[in-house]
């Protein structure tokens, strides 16, 4: 039953499907006094904005949101703030055809056999669409962290298929159109694309989403550790098949020697943990990967049946993304952001009567 | 703040460290009439005791279960179960020498600053101790989807440092005390083992949990996905730094041709989704797998603090797992059973005046 | 923090000021197949609408619903629906001069000391114009509750000021703009309440809320009971100072063996619980009754303080409703409404393999 | 489902019946520091245990509290706190006679319904022993409420039967076993309980809640206002069957120029509120009351039904309080703690980056 809200204190609730008339949601929790604007929000959102080069949907969505509650005279209340974009590209008589059949890799199959109908136009309430919402509240919370805590949330596009970033430069981010950190790879990730595009086919991608400036203390032992949580917030990602704290599956060959994080008066020494220590932020980076499937949406045919159980062979037509990863990275920003903010609000209140003579050592080193 | 319970209509909440009283918990939304004894949970509390073989730790914990409310006649009574294990191989002593030093790679450092104080016996609450709560709450959600739905949930070691199960033999699980499904690998194991230990270090490991006949339809769209729900509930185990559903990472390197799993009238032809498409399960067998980084606990000396912040060398003595990722098979059962017996209560509701004409299609392929 | 949320397996989260943009909503976790429209809704949102009688505050508003999502081709999909109310006769220059005012009786403030600025315009979040969302989430539970399990939820007010109710007939309820179920009542109303205004003076309520055909076994004992959750539900709504369950404060002066509902074969021989036993619906009609507040908007003058803690004089000009009770009708059912179809959900998961040789016994003695 | 936890930062979960092992439960959110003892508990628990004057249940049970968890060196970490209490004085024998019966005004009847079976010794769950565990739980809230925020809150028997409270002298509650706060009443009290216990009859009664130096600000609107958790928490204690807030169901009668509290510089001028205003605390007393109803475990014979749905004839012997209103005092309490705590807790992330001039006014008027 109910599963569209995420948070404690702070707490988003989404509704809308990728060809109904509006998306939109309930933002709770939110301190008040917070200057924020639609136009605060609308960056993020253009970050995730369909249509934006060759290598995403051609769907054209000016994904224009509106704030309508919550904030008065340019600051947040304190009262629930209401979201809202309306959906103007919708073209569902692409999706006439696919009525009554299961496309592989994608919701159809479940969603029919879990509610007994569903809204088939663009994968209804399952296509990633509904992240647009998920953008703005993210945009929201990115702004409490940076204005009252100075945390800073940022994700880039680690991998995609077999291309891997080998450095770092967050400078570069933002100046190409794959969030991609390592402007040596552009050339051979352009090159890749193309030729996926040509097979008809898609690809899977990796992205890194880093939290700075973070504090000790948050995350609450043992179920609602901070890692569960942003495991939990990440996996709810559409396509996410897999996330990793600090070095991940790369623990499974460790030895202890090798992975515990020395500390020094002067703070860690590293962080193979991610920042995140019995579940427990330790005040480093946190750091998390999540694995992104290659979309289902792909024009080379497949097998797969009908809601009368008949075989049938389908191919997608439509408007998708090669790379569905590529238009994640503002997504995932988005839910560590309220992940962190929802901790943070939940830790005020713990252990106000005591003071250490040493704040928390920051030994960020990433 | 409140962190320690863990489900929505099946709700698990625990207490108790690793050198205090007792362990203990509240089992909270076990429908009436399920058969249930103290014996049903020593079997999986047997499988998590410490001291049991030489790799792992040789502290003596019989680990004795109590139910003490909940169950009348031998049947459950649909009312809260009270369980409580008392602690009885404390030997607090040992640890009085890091009562103001920060051992590397565990949550002392956290607790500190988090709370202000610790309990530094044995970890206290940061202590993998407490997951044999888990483990007896795991057993009834076991017996559960047994009894009433013929649902089975397993682990096993896929993989220890370097050696990997090749070959996939679910009987061989139980018989040795690797919990390895390989038994070509078996000597291997314990060569490797022995040579750790004499090295005085640990080392990581990865887990598999496979859910059978599970139904179609259990995950709650979009933020409490099944997947999402899985991620935050193995995450949540001690040591744990990555969660996978199904083909997991590997899904970066892959095409959308070769991951969708297709459809034919028999069923579905292959499982790289982990059994889970758009948060919905499918039919199909659960898939994860868990990354457990090698315990910090090791007699190699580092560096860290104390509480003063100054400058201490480190080695930990005691009795502790070379590899944790051995004793937490059963844990990892428990959590999956937790999730999945939480999601089939809230499915329940669910489209009650619907029915399909064809019944969901389980195509198990492991 | 968050607060704007009710229910668990279905969810009502709301937003949206007396004078903002739009009110709002996310109704989470409705069954799918239920047939709804818009129609559906507004019928009970006209009951509530205001500036219907000279009794009720002269702000006109269409109230008109509109649903974004989670309905298609006229039934719910199981996904989340998005509700919407655009404000249309907001006239906020009516409020510029109490922005630095605390109008007694209202939450002016508590507001401004919680969260350190207001939005003044006619009680910002404060309000009861929420309300409106509320009916329309009740009217989705309502129609779920009719349709799907015969139940149905109707209110009445039993007393304004010292009028009270002395006849139930529930055919006069709609028939009159008191919502009265005595006729015979209907001119002292009338007359009582031209003197009121007159006066500039308001009044309290009282009014009954009932559900019939509600099944046995709704609600979770010991903090989750159905009647705590209803008091929850109920006194969350504005202006509400006391809930009563069956006979509420008259059992004080009760004796046992008068207060005790004796069962036959037939059924219970009365209902003094309300149809509440230890938590738990019994099967009879659930019956609660709601105080509600006289509104502290009156043109009486009133003594007051500003944010700079001087002494101001204060009445409230403006449209307001005489008697804040009377449009409270549909929201007190609406409220019911949505607590038994929460119960209803949650329930669903009880017991599945248990069969009474007798089935519940209903015993309607209202 | 699940329902026997309260609470989102400060969470209460508990279990237990009446003639299980033991009774008990987890205490979750406590703030690390807290000097706590179970000595501060026992003083609760000892005003509530059984078998102190004539007029309570004559079982004798210590209710001897112990900690298990959560504790260190006298101080709590942060971590959940263990809570049990063996019971000891059980005779089950007493109860099979009535093991295929429902006592009228029981929760025999709706545990069957919805359970299918129940633990029919003494009422099982549906005791009020398990309010013990409540009592000790709320003994935590008080102490931290007291030292931290010097908050107090406090209960006494405003009504017992006919005989109502006149003068309310709270020096005077603690000196005579039914909590009486008028001393000119006690031996009308006495007479009266004489002739009920010759009777063989119970009675009901009204208690008041009043919790002191409450700041300004705690309750979130508009669901989780303070006022109607507070009606959830008070409702959820067994036997009660209204509560009001404030003037509470004087209300209906009231003007609203009599009704709403002014304002002047030096603090309200009366306390009509309750200490509430729009779901927020105004930082005046927060005042509750609740209507008890008559237990129904009385020597009068009435009619019921076995599970055969047999007409049958009920008395019940056994052990019983012919008013439970009086041993509900500190239960009273302890649930208004648990509620103002986790109110607290949940408060303070709010707003923090806001200052006013002019604190709270706090016009405390009891």
């Amino acid at each position: 039953m109910a599963g569209n809200s995420i948070g404690q204190l702070f707490k988003v609730s989404t509704f809308g499907e990728s060809h109904g008339v509006a998306l939109g949601g309930v933002v709770d929790g939110t301190p008040a006094g917070l200057e924020i604007s639609e136009a605060d929000l609308q960056i993020d959102l253009d970050r995730r904005k369909p249509g934006q080069s060759r290598y995403t949907t051609q769907r054209r969505e000016s994904d224009q949101i509106k704030i309508l509650s919550g904030v008065f005279e340019g600051k947040t209340t304190g009262t629930s703030i209401g979201l809202l974009i309306e959906n103007t590209d919708q073209r569902s008589q692409d999706y006439g055809k696919i009525k009554d059949v299961f496309r592989p890799g994608h919701g159809d199959y479940t969603y029919w056999h879990k509610y007994g109908l569903r809204d088939y136009r663009g994968g209804g309430r399952s296509s990633a669409r509904e992240t647009a919402i998920r953008v703005a509240a993210g945009a929201i919370a990115k702004k409490y962290l940076k204005q009252f805590h100075g945390i800073e949330v940022r994700a880039c596009l680690s991998q995609l298929g077999p291309i891997k970033a080998e450095n770092y430069d967050w400078d570069e981010v933002e100046n190409n159109l794959f969030f991609f950190p390592d402007a040596s790879k552009l050339e051979a990730l352009d090159d890749y694309m193309r030729d996926l595009k040509k097979q008809g086919d898609s690809v899977g991608a990796k992205v890194k989403v880093v939290a700075k400036n973070v504090p000790v203390g948050l995350g609450e032992p043992v179920f609602d550790r901070l890692d569960a949580e942003l495991a939990h917030s990440l996996m709810s990602i559409n396509a996410v098949k897999g996330v990793e704290i600090g070095d991940g599956f790369d623990v499974v060959e460790q030895k202890g020697s090798e992975h515990r994080d020395e500390l020094t008066p002067a703070g860690f020494t590293s962080n193979h943990a991610g920042g995140v220590l019995a579940g427990i932020s330790t005040g480093q980076d946190i750091i998390a990967s999540i694995a992104l499937k290659p979309t289902s949406s792909i024009t080379i045919p497949g097998n797969s049946i009908n809601t009368e159980n008949e075989a049938v062979e389908m191919l997608t037509k439509g408007r998708h993304d090669p790379c569905v990863g590529i238009r994640a990275i503002p997504i995932a920003e988005a839910m560590m952001a309220i992940t962190l903010m929802d901790h943070l609000l939940r830790q005020r209140g713990q252990n106000p009567h005591v003071h250490h003579e040493h704040g928390p050592i920051n030994g960020s080193v990433d």
